[in-house]
């Protein structure tokens, strides 16, 4: 992985090893017992052992199906007392009153680790609380640990699992997920694909019967492919504990949380959805405060802080220059930056008296610089953020992109490019601007931010992010994910020197 | 234009018809002086004659140069006295220096419209102002009205014009634009064709010498294409004008704005980029509130409220039903909705009994309805959302939208559809549930909003804005968007009602 802000050494109340953790092999297994899929796509069983097959899980699957011979091409077995070997990992999406059976079942095979898919437990009243509290009997009384129940299980693309029934085929990507929504996190496949960002590790853990929230932070916080954790909360169970863990976890990598249960409808809607009861808004607030852990207000600003955490290197402070050639985008960040606490430096004269020499005189040198319309327009991508890197007066370089294809064929046609070489000359110059920017990020280790109204999908864009240099959807969008940057690292400095009593 | 929350009728203060407005022909010329573009396309001219070129002008064009014969394939003109009519508008990209002597050339030709795009002017300083009160009192003397110095001109692609650099082919849209940044609006294209709403009209006012914010705002209300208008501000120059003006506006169209200028940083900005001197930020929200103006608190937000302004018939209240597969999206839609202050109401007894025949056992069938994985997934589009729409208890219908290609893709092959007629029989099942959609707004009258995480490209996502079903961007986006809608629309309800005296 590329050096950036954060460190992922792990923490002594970690497990030292990834291995060491208790959901390694759950998270990480060998071989598959697969309960409920069968050749019917109508099941959700079978959608989830699609998704496994399509994303190439490299173990042993094993179908268990009371009647067919083959499920989805794999040969299946009518129990799983059949099995040629005792497998890792059990996964059930079978009907609530067959589960309890099957646990039983897997129990005396000798399985260890099991995902209940099934709901019909503690989320539908106290008849299924009484079948949740068996189900953990069970589990306990043969050694077994398990996701769920009323969860979609585990997706970790670096070892090609994935128990969801949403196929995923993005990248394997730092950042680590653990959700009381299983549709929260596969609702997000598309969407973590599509940025380019994808993820490390994502588990849905449901009712949390058994394993919960905290113990997925724990796994993830030792996980070497995580760089920093997300967490969607409907409830915090267990709130010592996860204030402890947390505590320790966002020391060594940043965890972002976000929390759908703070208003009345939002409760409501937790307490249908996973039998979840949320608690005050303020509360959490609290919380999250104390632990280091770093609020998000919306999904998409989970996902944007996501990126420029694990993308950039640490900030030393809070003090922006915004780099534009339009003004007005320019002037946006500008405000948005101010409103959400950050600092935008009046431009020093000695860096005005360089820049001078870069910009044209119907531009701005002040911040932001706004170099307009600029007969030069490579100097946008090297000169100009060079000379802003370069001065002490700055942390942090916002940088404005718009770079519509017809602007580079027009460079390609005034450099006599032939129509035909055209294409593919401008995705050579592309790739060398954004190399350009990758190396002053090397050259000066201050995070270079990008933003822009482009689809996440230009090819710019998609160039940039292959070299670790994240571009924001928005202004707004921006200045809120670099805000959170820069009090996450104020906080985690002040708390290593103060020694761990800081608030967020 | 199809019917929607707004009605377009023209108020007693306003132009009675859009051809009376004096800027008129500024945005609607037959002919075009165009001074300033070469054969050079490292010139900002070149690429702003390129632009009108491109979207297909279909009045004359004359470019003027003092040397080439032909400029971009066009017949040139040495001087503005030789062209062989007096064209309705002249268009400046010149050194400031010859700026004044041209208008004076064109007033004596007749000329009475004129886009100054050159900068150097006001925002530069003192010699500046005076130059500009030199270049205001010429334009006098021959009775002619301008836009700028110091702006990007007009773009109105339902008559084919576009005198800014940037080319547009997106489509001719219902959104109006007055900017105080020429380049807001260019930097928007973009973003505005990608996700299908297009603009009717867009004016760059640069330093509103002559024609200022008001005016744009008052040929807007006029324009017959025009359903709601929105405004980049940096500062407002004549208040008593903007709020006589925008509150007889707004009572017709909705005026969504942005306010850049309200931040120290923002402010700074908006001084070095068009010499704007802005205001507190409270003083503007209250000239906001009493005009009626929708503040809108970011350029996406901007966009989102004029999708859903200009698409969605008018709410008769602002209580929300929501309609999601996924309990993840769904919680967090009501959480965003509740804190924007919308009525997310729980769902009464009569609506459950028909749902519970609906939705199945494993869903939820309280407000939100959480389908969860069904079998018969088009009843998602039909069915149960008739249902909702049906009952008195909701006005708003806000449904959550994940359709994966290989959903479809499982749904074609259990029908049997074979391999080579997927992907064609799999467009037309999203055409024909994107009508079914469609069908219930048209029957019930009441606003359909959807929201997902996949990209506006989506072929479903199309389908649907094509139907003038608005899909937003996220849950969040979504409820800041309703709340707009709902708040305005009670705001002219209550004006209407009151006779005028209404806050916003």
């Amino acid at each position: 992985m590329s050096q950036t802000a954060f460190s992922t050494s792990s923490n002594h109340d970690m497990p030292a090893s990834i291995t060491d953790s208790p959901l390694y092999k759950l998270i990480n297994p060998d071989s598959i017992a697969f309960f409920g899929a069968s050749n019917n796509f109508g099941s959700m069983g079978t959608s989830q052992l699609a998704s496994l097959i399509n994303l190439g899980f490299q173990g042993h699957i094993y179908p268990v199906h009371p009647k067919e011979p083959t499920v989805l091409g794999l040969k299946a077995y009518k129990s799983v007392a059949d099995l040629p070997e005792t497998p890792d990992l059990a996964v059930m999406v079978l009907p609530t009153r067959i589960v309890l059976d099957t646990i039983v079942q897997c129990g005396k095979k000798g399985v260890k680790n099991a995902i209940v898919v099934s709901g019909g437990f503690r989320e539908v009243g106290a008849k299924g609380r009484d079948l949740e509290q068996t189900l953990i009997q069970s589990a306990r009384r043969y050694g077994m640990r398990f996701l769920g129940p009323n969860c979609l299980g585990v997706a970790n693309p670096h070892h090609k699992l994935n128990t969801t029934f949403l196929p995923y085929q993005g990248k394997a990507g730092f950042l680590g997920m653990v959700s009381q929504s299983g549709s929260f996190i596969t609702q997000m496949f598309d969407y973590l694909s599509r940025t380019g960002m994808g993820f490390s590790t994502a588990i849905s853990v449901g009712n949390e019967a058994d394993i919960d929230l905290v113990e997925g932070l724990k796994y993830l916080a030792a996980c070497p492919h995580t760089k920093l954790i997300s967490l969607y909360i409907e409830t915090i169970r267990d709130p010592r504990n996860f204030i402890e863990t947390a505590s320790a976890v966002t020391l060594n990598k940043p965890v972002i949380a976000y929390y759908v249960g703070g208003s009345v409808s939002g409760k409501q809607a937790c307490l249908s959805h996973t039998g979840a009861l949320s608690g005050p808004d303020r509360l959490y607030d609290g919380v999250f405060r104390q632990t280091g852990i770093i609020r998000s207000r919306s999904i998409e600003e989970m996902f944007d802080m996501a990126s420029l955490f694990g993308n950039v290197p640490e900030p030393r402070g809070n003090r922006l220059v915004i780099q534009t050639h339009s003004g007005g985008p320019g002037a946006v960040a500008a405000d948005a930056c101010d409103r959400e606490g950050l600092k935008v430096p009046v431009m020093p004269d000695a860096v005005k008296k360089e820049l001078s020499r870069l910009v044209p005189h119907t531009g701005s040198i002040g911040n932001p610089v706004d170099i307009t319309f600029s007969k030069d327009r490579l100097a946008y991508f090297s000169s100009i953020p060079g000379c802003l890197l370069d001065a002490d007066h700055f942390d942090i370089l916002l940088i404005y992109l718009l770079l519509p294809k017809h602007m580079f064929r027009r460079v390609m046609e005034s450099m006599g490019v032939p129509e035909n070489q055209i294409a593919s000359e401008t995705e050579k110059l592309i790739i060398e601007l954004a190399d350009k920017i990758e190396e002053l990020v090397q050259t000066y280790g201050k995070p270079v931010i990008g933003f822009s109204f482009h689809a996440q999908e230009a090819f710019f864009i998609k160039a940039l992010r292959a070299r670790n240099i994240p571009v924001m959807q928005s202004p707004h969008r921006a200045a809120r994910a670099v805000a959170a940057l820069c009090r996450y690292t104020k906080w985690r400095k002040d708390r290593f020197e103060l020694g761990g009593t800081v608030c967020y």
